[in-house]
């Protein structure tokens, strides 16, 4: 049962493409998995879709892979974005693994007025979802965006419905209002902080034309849950789960 | 927008019930949360609501409280188990954890063919089951199961629905086949470990007249994550989120 090694590359793929590995790679295949010269595993690098790729060269410090055939197109996730305010670091990387693994185009950390955790770094969760991205079969990689305060991102997303999981309205059944949307309008989910929102910022988002509330249940949700419940929600009825 | 502490006790509460604290609720209360004595919690002990409740005594090994004015009722989830298979260590603390935030009646690890995990802490679990209540504001706190195999938990399961995540139906569109359930039906949805079911516990599941089947999008999710996207369909479909 045991799977093939699935590595993103940061190198153009296609047929008999040779790709030099990092010593990052070297390791992780060479010293960690136990791979030799002949092995096959699978690359992608979120443009290219999925390559089969044989090692030809299994060094200490490098090595080369050569690929061999596609296994899988390139597959982009709907357009659909996960806007979240930061919270603690491993929890931070639980919600960029898991909009990877549902399917985002883009991760966008935002700093609302309860956002008490101000520092994140886009480099080591753009790694996380690099790595949950190996994990679950995708093909593409979504950007891991820089931290944003809540007001100038709203600014950026007026061309896009937005999906307000509102926890003061837990309990509150509400679904969708379909009529408004088409198909393959973009589309952002927010999800806020510990705490909710701030009053000022509920009414801004109530007063937007493009939002929607959604509510998630008469239990509050942690951010990491929310951003799933939202997502599933979401990918059944628009998205790539249908 | 600091909220008041919750704890759960194993202790009956009532109006005017006095509720002698353990030695680490004495330690958490006030060494940690640093309450005094006239300070208010929320109380409740998964059977008789949630109460609020004063200090009267607050010492390093003990202290007592009392309860006052009753400020949620008993609140049961739905009838629905959370069956899963044993990853790491971290991961099913998350899926204990999801599962009480997303309101399920019991949780219970199941040992499949591909379960590579066998040692699991059922009281590590349930204290983890705990904490989740307390943070989330359930008034139940659902049972971890003692490890169970699963041809002995399907024996147990056939007056229940089954609802099954099957990741080689990924991509596959399924949806709930409503017309077989009545509203208070009982179910349980079951997750595999990494790796999915068997073909063997496959075709069980698939032979069984009360199975029904569920794909949860084109990517591979995590056994947390399936658990919480799996939950939130239910949930939405027959549960309390409607």
């Amino acid at each position: 049962m045991k799977s093939k090694i699935r590595l993103y590359v940061d190198h153009p793929l296609g047929d008999g493409q040779a790709v030099t590995l990092t010593r990052e790679q070297a390791h992780y295949l060479f010293g960690v998995m136990r791979l030799t010269v002949g092995s096959q595993i699978a690359m992608f690098n979120g443009t290219d879709g999925e390559w089969l790729a044989d090692i030809t060269q299994a060094g200490k410090r490098g090595g080369e892979v050569f690929c061999g055939q596609q296994s899988a197109p390139l597959r982009m996730p709907p357009d659909v974005w996960l806007c979240f305010a930061p919270i603690k670091k491993a929890r931070i990387q639980y919600i960029v693994e898991k909009a990877v693994e549902m399917g985002v185009r883009r991760i966008v950390p935002m700093m609302t007025e309860y956002t008490n955790s101000e520092r994140i770094r886009p480099e080591r969760l753009q790694a996380h979802a690099i790595e949950a991205a190996e994990q679950c079969g995708a093909t593409y990689v979504p950007q891991v965006a820089p931290l944003v305060r809540f007001d100038a991102l709203l600014a950026t997303m007026k061309d896009r419905h937005l999906l307000f999981c509102d926890e003061a309205e837990a309990g509150e059944a509400r679904g969708f209002e379909k009529a408004r949307v088409s198909e393959a309008d973009p589309w952002s989910i927010l999800i806020g902080p510990e705490g909710g929102f701030s009053p000022d910022e509920r009414a801004k988002l109530q007063n937007l034309p493009n939002t929607q509330t959604l509510s998630l249940g008469p239990r509050i949700l942690r951010a990491e849950t929310a951003a799933v419940a939202a997502l599933t929600l979401w990918q059944m009825q628009f998205g790539d789960w249908t």
